[in-house]
């Protein structure tokens, strides 16, 4: 593991992830710039002092010479995004797999350089839009696609938090921190934050392809560099429009991230603070209520959930999911199999490069004159 | 009445709203164009075919001539939009005040004839913006008003309904008939019937003044002239943002009006569909749920709420709320008094001249290529 | 009317729901004991001086003596429980048909004997137990009794509320005072006012027939001669068995009152604070949430809803159903004609004494040694 | 781990909660009586041979000889009722501390000398009631105990669940084969399955001592042996009354479980399903929706959230609280640490022995003519 030492709020959350069911183990880590802190955070994950690294370069070098068996299997990249980059880069030439945390990169060129390093090497990349992990987002996922609801026309999709609403200090909030600086978040703030989850939603429930977009950012509290709120029209292929809109000054907000999709024949909506119900809307007959774990439901959303109906599954079996697709696929690979569609589901390189175009389109569509802006591509 | 017929949906809701508190009584009526119809409603409505006319421009002479006490004494308009504008006219040159359904007009000219004409006469004119009638709307006016939430940063209303999502023929539905012709409802389809709810709203609440907007509609249904679906980006004096949605293609949607603001220090949330609740959001205690009717609301809220906490008000309350404050004010008028603050409280000339700016600034802003137009005055 | 003067709740409540639909109007009234009172408040009303009078032995008197088409159609009695026996005997002996507040009467005794009155003479008897005229509940009765959820086998109801839950004097309280008092309320409190309703809701929806019941009444508030709390398991005929629970101290709730009832096939949950949705639940499909003003409705539910889907409607509504209905009854009547089974679609005598006969039982059930006690018919 | 081969439901629920830390690691186990099963769950597991037994006592008795260190720190026991008892009796002899699933034994006479084991030996035994793991079920008791809602009076527990609505033979469904029968469940069905959580969620969030209860239990489906439904009225010292209700045949129910505890000051509400929110209730103020992880949670919900608010935590994270601060207590123990109480907040025999208890009282409350049983001790 990369990242994830003292004061970290994603690097806790992947290790239980990865914990959770038991196919993934943690082999070594550099925890932090700081050595210090480094080898305490992994003393109390009871690694032995010989697998805790002072920098990513040397923990990828050294694990690099164990034996096949010995060394790690794969590298989990939990640090802000201006270092995300180089130690996916790093690892993948020498040949491991890496979980990566979103948004993928710091610059949309780096995303293209890094996807296409996957693509070279063959080595599996898994990036963390845990909110696609949800069963009820496979099953949403599963009805659009079998044509349900129709031919879309029309998406909402939001993510109001509010937690940047007030001027915090690093030392204050170790997670507000690099978020609001532009040389560690990169061009966008809330964009490139929550933003991003809600493009990457609507893209793994319709898999439709956006054209172009009409967008407004904003920094509300004085002296925030980067957008802490925003909202955009976005233009699909076939016709369908879709309204985003992020904030992180929502006052009273938590992670209220929703997603309603409307085609000709039918409505979904799912909520992610209640995630294991999906709405399904009709005009001629009553809104139905699925439920997590139900038979009634598709394979994938089976395969990702661990207990019978009525037993709410939360964020950390969502992002556990990835982790565990993502072991499974290897798993498979270690073996030589080829592994099932619902091993392989989960984020990727091309995902996170999407991720990329999007703030990048994002924030140049927020600050012209011109109405549209096509979806920028490299 | 003007309008109300059979098959008419809103007329029967004004009656409804008229009668709920015994302050007023049907006296005549011009029901339909048809005078057969016309004759059978009022028959019905337990009128003398003395008072049952066959055109309005008839109802409002004859009335005229009829002694204080005997005429009616004020004209409610319930017709589609382009018959608004001459009914109301010849009513206030009669002396008669007008209620009158939203949007005011068929186009932003004639709204200026007839504001000025209200100024003129010195006449009443209350506008059906009937959500603006909720005790809860009322509350969140209240604390936003007081400074509860601090200074407005981000907005979102949205309006989204089912009931338009497939081409309906007006020998169906009477109500989707006029509304989808530009002939008889204007230049909006769904802007003028639910997207102008949503900037009324706002206005109630915040009193924030809209300075230009950002605007694409839609006409999702195959052969619709006028748009079904829109979405808006809304700036405001003093740098609140709004995001406006409206759509009648949502299907499996009713009524589903909501609008959430957020200030400096809190947040509101206020749905239609569960209209007695409003919710207060902070980020440092828990949300609060206002429930109508309770000691600790506003005098304005408890002034339009007429049983104990826990008996549901719906629609029709919060519509004759507003038929409530008019006669009340009327009364006042009537007997030489000084309406008080909370009689005054419904929609006037001013709120339907904003909406017809609203209508003629939205369709402007969808059909260019500019990103943002200003607010259109005249 | 006789009660509804100032300071009551139920007579202004009583009033809208009969103005509603324009079907009934306020002839005459003895607004209270005092005749101050009732003269304000009938003047306040628009009624004659000559119309407003000082007892309501008076009123039936009087009125009876004027000429068919003067006189008063129907008494409305809105009194506390201990005035609800004479003047209804009293208006029935002179002809007028009866509208009645729940509980029917102050006794047992006294409800055998009006109902026996009312079946000697043919006239009509409503009942306002409100909650069986929301649209909803009768969607709920018509798909039990069709057998869409099979064979019934538990049921749950309750109601709790908590505005009894410190001692409130009379002055302080005009609806408290008399409904805690022994001498006016009759031999229960929490079960007279709010524990009739749950059993009657389960009898409109079921039709099931209660055989015998284990109850435990509590009187929680110090000083408190009638039980402001208590809990019931009641048995039916068939093997059904439901659990009933009222309270006045659960404190922070309004009119919670919600039914569940399970049968071999499917679950039905209907809740008055939110009563325009009605949840079926199954084993092997989603939850589906039916909502008011649908066309997949019944017939029962249609005839009770004013507005199309989306437009709350509340208790005032489901009030004025009783009203509407009982009123088109008395129209048919009056025009000699047969009225349709929705028209009949009202609490009667019947309800009433089946109520008395509840709430003697479960005083008796909570007093005894005994588990079970048989209903208790006379 | 006892127990948990393919097919169980819980004994992966164990791993899970127990993986997601990092705190613990399977070290051996018998999962099934079939050794061949065994075998294949323990390799699934990542377990070498040798760890793998034939039976319990082999591998009570075998690890036992391991030197400390090697050997494993406490057995996990997640077998049927029935082979509850032996195996905890032989761990805690041998010194191991147990983790055990509810209800604690088969019957109250093993509970009692399981109890009696776990203080003579001084050896921790944590008891998987999962419910009350949860951070806002923690909240509830901390509020309630110190006063917020003043003394309690009214209590309204119940777990409605439909999956045994019908008959279920074995073959289709483990976990209901042997719940239904009374030589692997016990005296009690649903009560011992769920009203045993019921019962024990009153304990832990209001400390009341249960005095005598009033009870009814159901066989509704056909054939069926022991209850699959029932209710039960609940009297408490300090006058305090609960009412609960389980069912196993409530259609449509997954695992409705909820709680609301009525003072005289103001009420609370939980409910299993949507864990992460606790309302609190007041009758002069606006009910207050508290959500897991914010900052004006006590100590004690706090230390039992693993992510930000907004984050869902469900049922997994909260049986791994169980585990978590058994682990934390043995770790101090170990460490010859006194362990902090938010580390001791788990439940223990004492708790098992109450849960037994209450089964006993309810199977013999249900059976006689006598209205109230009191709590049977021994």
């Amino acid at each position: 593991m990369v990242g994830g030492g003292a004061g970290s709020f994603i690097g806790a959350v992947h290790r239980m992830a990865a914990n959770l069911d038991g196919e993934i183990e943690l082999a070594c880590g550099c925890f932090s710039a700081s050595y210090e802190n480094s080898l305490a955070t992994g003393r109390r994950l009871f690694l032995p002092d010989s697998r805790i690294y002072a920098s990513y370069r040397d923990m990828i070098a050294q694990e690099a010479l164990l034996a096949e068996g010995d060394r790690m299997d794969f590298v989990a990249i939990v640090t802000p995004n201006h270092v995300h980059f180089d130690p996916a880069m790093q690892a993948l030439d020498k040949g491991f797999h890496v979980v990566l945390d979103k948004p993928m990169t710091f610059s949309l060129d780096e995303a293209w350089q890094l996807q296409e390093k996957v693509q070279q090497t063959g080595l599996l990349l898994a990036l963390t839009h845990t909110y696609t992990g949800y069963p009820m987002v496979k099953e949403a996922r599963f009805r659009v696609r079998r044509g349900d609801i129709g031919k879309i026309r029309r998406i909402y999709v939001e993510y109001p938090q509010g937690w940047l609403a007030e001027n915090v200090s690093e030392s204050d909030n170790k997670q507000a921190g690099w978020r609001v600086d532009p040389k560690r978040s990169g061009k966008a703030g809330s964009m490139g934050d929550i933003g991003t989850h809600c493009f990457n939603l609507i893209d793994y429930i319709t898999g439709l392809r956006a054209v172009d977009m009409c967008a407004e950012l904003n920094a509300f509290v004085e002296g925030r560099l980067l957008d802490d709120d925003g909202a955009a029209l976005i233009r699909y292929e076939g016709g369908a429009k879709a309204m985003l809109a992020a904030s992180q000054v929502a006052v009273g907000e938590e992670n209220n991230l929703s997603i309603r999709v409307y085609g000709e024949k039918g409505g979904l909506e799912w909520r992610q603070e209640e995630p294991n119900t999906l709405l399904l809307k009709w005009n001629d007959k009553p809104t139905e209520a699925l439920r997590t774990s139900h038979g009634y439901l598709s394979a994938a959303a089976k395969h990702n959930t661990r207990t019978p109906g009525g037993h709410p599954e939360g964020y950390i079996e969502a992002f556990a999911n990835i982790y565990r697709n993502f072991a499974l696929t290897l798993q498979c690979r270690l073996a030589g199999e080829t592994p099932p569609p619902e091993y392989l589901d989960f984020p990727t390189a091309n995902d996170g490069l999407k991720g990329m175009q999007f703030i990048e389109t994002i924030v140049a569509a927020s600050s012209g004159d011109k109405k549209w802006t096509s979806i920028i591509n490299r």
